[in-house]
């Protein structure tokens, strides 16, 4: 007899339906609505979340949680258990009152910073971020309380479940060793290079329609998903019915291109994770670093690969007509391009991580106590010169007001970009130990046996395991920068 | 103090936040799901379903009835208090164990009636609908013990709010003494018309193009709301952001477009109902009947009247490029060709009413119980043959069997239909009378004057009156056939 168990579950299947609806009202307000339906739409999504909120804060749970915990359950049902009762703890940590200052004040900051970004203005934003910083601190102290970890884990652990910053610091401070040094190299190997540029414009629809032809290469099935233009790109919608987004300018070809392959990666995650138990938590995705690492499976670890070029080319060629920049070598040569900047957003693969461990170390040390909003352009500048060697004094709209994270309270989330980018590598390199013909089969456009590995190694284990365990399982090890280094030296050098 | 309406008026607008996002995801079922999406949201849509049925039904809200009808409101207070009333009426009138029976038996008829119609096959199809009749027959006398009202009239009641069978019978009637004849007189006075066919294929893109246009020339507000596609044409989504959709086909260009110009009708309704109390009952259009008399207001009082065809002919030109056939007095001729057919989706304006009037006629005695579904047949048969002079012996699939209303148990809504189109032509006879020149204005492309009245009569008005009341201020007198007659017969001979 498991009755508080089948309770649980047919409550989290509850849920599950209305987030359903929430998704894609999401995806709606973002790839279809019309301006004057904002503001009933995000009156209707509120209304939405309350009710989903009132069930993940019933008095009756905790009851339920105790008395399933004694009952014989098995593995899967277990691990079901266990993702139930984290949801509950995440959402019974905060108290109602620091719930809604935080809606309000990361509202007001990110409301604020949409115009005091472009303005430079850091002395208007300062106080705003000094306020959601404070309350960030709060949230993050609460929820040390209910799960026993310190501030900054608490918060990574919304996002990327069972990973450290201890861990976050051994894998970063051995990037941190060779990536500065790296970077120049490739800079200094690539001066070398001759590249063509795509000769555009690229009509939209030509570029709608490759897209459609690369995610049908990469197995995105259309039967249970959908590409449309939004903004911000993003992947949404359901695992049954996964919308992504795309965005197309007519002067760029490539970066609505490589970002339908990075999405359609997320999307393919999503479409691969197991039908069985699906609506409880854990059939669902496992972490933003899973997720990113699938994305990055498939736009760097895949998408960039030199052979893949060769599969891209004669799509380019269909859709455009043929012209220099399309010839695979110089097509390779254009995917994997370096150089430092500003811009976290329009980095490369390899300047990247630099970016994501500045504001790792930076708000690690925002949250537990170390150091204060107006520290921040300080640190950001000393970590730009020391990283990426760029200067980035009294810049601030290009410097620390650059993101949305911060400002909308999201700290914690930074890491999993790099992460992601790691266990990618991790994944791919796995591949190749079991699979050395790997190379040619991307080359011969035999990609089945790549999204066949990350189906049951990522995409079927779900929410089953926690992240650590997880990378250990698909990959024999745990997480190991080695392989994120050794990928980066063997395409870049 | 009303503190009792204030309850329920806050609970009325909490539902139709709901509702907004039922509504949207409806519509994304209709024109954006892929076919895999189809079962993860029909549970989902399930879910809110009876979320908002468990709101509907609260025990707490006859008591909250009782008392706000005690409190001192205003008129538009007191009209919103009469609808909530309504709707908590029909929502609790039947038991939850006739809501289930009910849906599961439509679910059933409907899905086998899919493939029973195209094989003509009638006894595979009667006992199903016996079914459904009878379990129709329950509702009906459910609803007509809470209202008091016949059995046939509290399902009309449903869609039409105040308005009775007696007075459908008195409208129908003087319909039914005219309208045989009419038509025999339209058909032989068109059979020495020429009428020049457009010559296709039309591109779905410029159609497309040509639905905006044609919808910005009737003011549509593409601020709130979009035109997409779906198989079958709707106007859905909110007030705030309607969602139209149409239907295309390279090799008929008018369908579409008339199609399109009867939705904006639909849409332009939501689009004009008054803000003030908006998701509040008393804000939302008033009934089936009065919608339809919008989008025949814009279809045929607009859209078929002979100055409109010069409106339309410059856009034709613009995207088809100029052909014979879009010569204004043929395209006139083109949109008021009259045809006696079996079918009333394919109906035109003149003979539509006879296909209304038998269905309610035969619709009426079934559920009165003066008729059994084995009577249907000949029925169908008799009233073709009296009104339309069609033999359908033996033709069920082109007879009873054409139309999924009753399959799924919407036994009371044909009459709207046909209501609607006599409420449209009532309103321009009402226009014309204010206006004189009104059929110059639309000559000249003049059209805000029919919006405005249109707005001014029936879209602010919203839900305040009743149907006959609404009737009789925005015309100056009860529902009146003869203005249906006088049109016809001025358009038709
Ligand atoms: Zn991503
Ligand atoms: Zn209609």
């Amino acid at each position: 007899m498991n009755t508080a168990y089948a309770d649980l579950a047919a409550r989290q299947l509850r849920s599950w339906r209305f987030i359903h609806l929430q998704s894609i009202a999401q995806w709606d307000q973002a790839a279809n609505m019309p301006p004057a339906g904002n503001e009933a739409r995000s009156l209707a999504l509120a209304e939405l979340d309350s009710l989903l909120h009132g069930m993940a804060t019933d008095p009756a749970l905790p009851a339920l949680l105790a008395a399933a915990e004694a009952e014989p359950l098995d593995a899967l049902q277990r691990a079901n258990l266990r993702e139930i009762r984290r949801a509950w703890r995440s959402a019974n940590a905060l108290p109602a009152s620091l719930v809604s200052a935080k809606t309000l004040a990361n509202a007001r900051c990110e409301h604020a910073w949409r115009s005091q970004r472009p303005a430079n203005d850091w002395a208007g934003f300062a106080p705003n971020l000094r306020e959601v910083l404070a309350l960030a601190r709060q949230e993050a102290e609460c929820l040390s309380q209910s799960s026993g970890l310190s501030r900054y884990d608490a918060l990574l652990d919304l996002y990327e479940p069972g990973m450290r910053s201890s861990e976050v610091v051994r894998v970063f401070g051995a990037l941190r060793t060779w990536l500065p040094g790296l970077i120049r190299d490739v800079v200094a190997h690539q001066a070398a290079e001759t590249v063509v540029q795509p000769v555009g414009p690229f009509a939209v629809d030509a570029q709608k329609a490759l897209g459609r032809d690369v995610m049908q290469l990469l197995g995105f099935n259309f039967e249970a998903g959908r590409l449309d233009v939004s903004t911000h790109p993003f992947c949404g919608g359901v695992p049954e019915d996964v919308r992504m987004t795309t965005r197309y300018r007519e002067g760029d070809l490539l970066q609505a291109l490589m970002g339908t392959i990075h999405e359609t990666g997320h999307g393919r995650y999503e479409q691969g994770l197991p039908r069985e138990l699906l609506g409880q938590p854990v059939a669902r995705a496992r972490s933003m670093g899973l997720h990113e690492s699938q994305s990055l499976s498939f736009e760097m670890q895949l998408g960039s690969h030199p052979a893949f070029a060769g599969l891209l080319a004669p799509l380019l060629v269909k859709h455009f007509g043929a012209q220099p920049a399309f010839e695979p070598g110089n097509l390779h040569r254009l995917l994997t391009r370096v150089s430092p900047g500003l811009i976290r957003v329009e980095a490369d693969e390899v300047t990247y991580p630099a970016h994501v461990i500045l504001r790792f170390e930076i708000e690690r040390a925002l949250i537990e106590g170390e150091a204060e909003v107006d520290d921040v352009p300080a640190l950001w500048d000393a970590g730009m010169q020391d990283l990426l060697g760029q200067d980035t004094r009294g810049n601030f709209k290009d410097g620390p007001m650059q993101d949305i994270h911060w400002p909308s309270g999201a700290f914690g989330y930074f890491p999993c970009y790099t992460l992601g980018a790691m266990y990618a590598a991790q994944w791919f390199a796995a591949m190749r130990r079991e699979r050395p013909q790997l190379d040619a089969d991307i080359a011969a456009g035999r990609l089945g046996v790549v999204f066949d590995w990350l189906s049951s190694h990522i995409w079927q284990s779900a929410s089953r395991y926690e992240t650590p365990e997880l990378v250990q399982r698909a990959s024999g090890e745990p997480l190991n920068p080695a392989h994120f280094e050794a990928h980066l030296r063997s395409r870049y050098l």
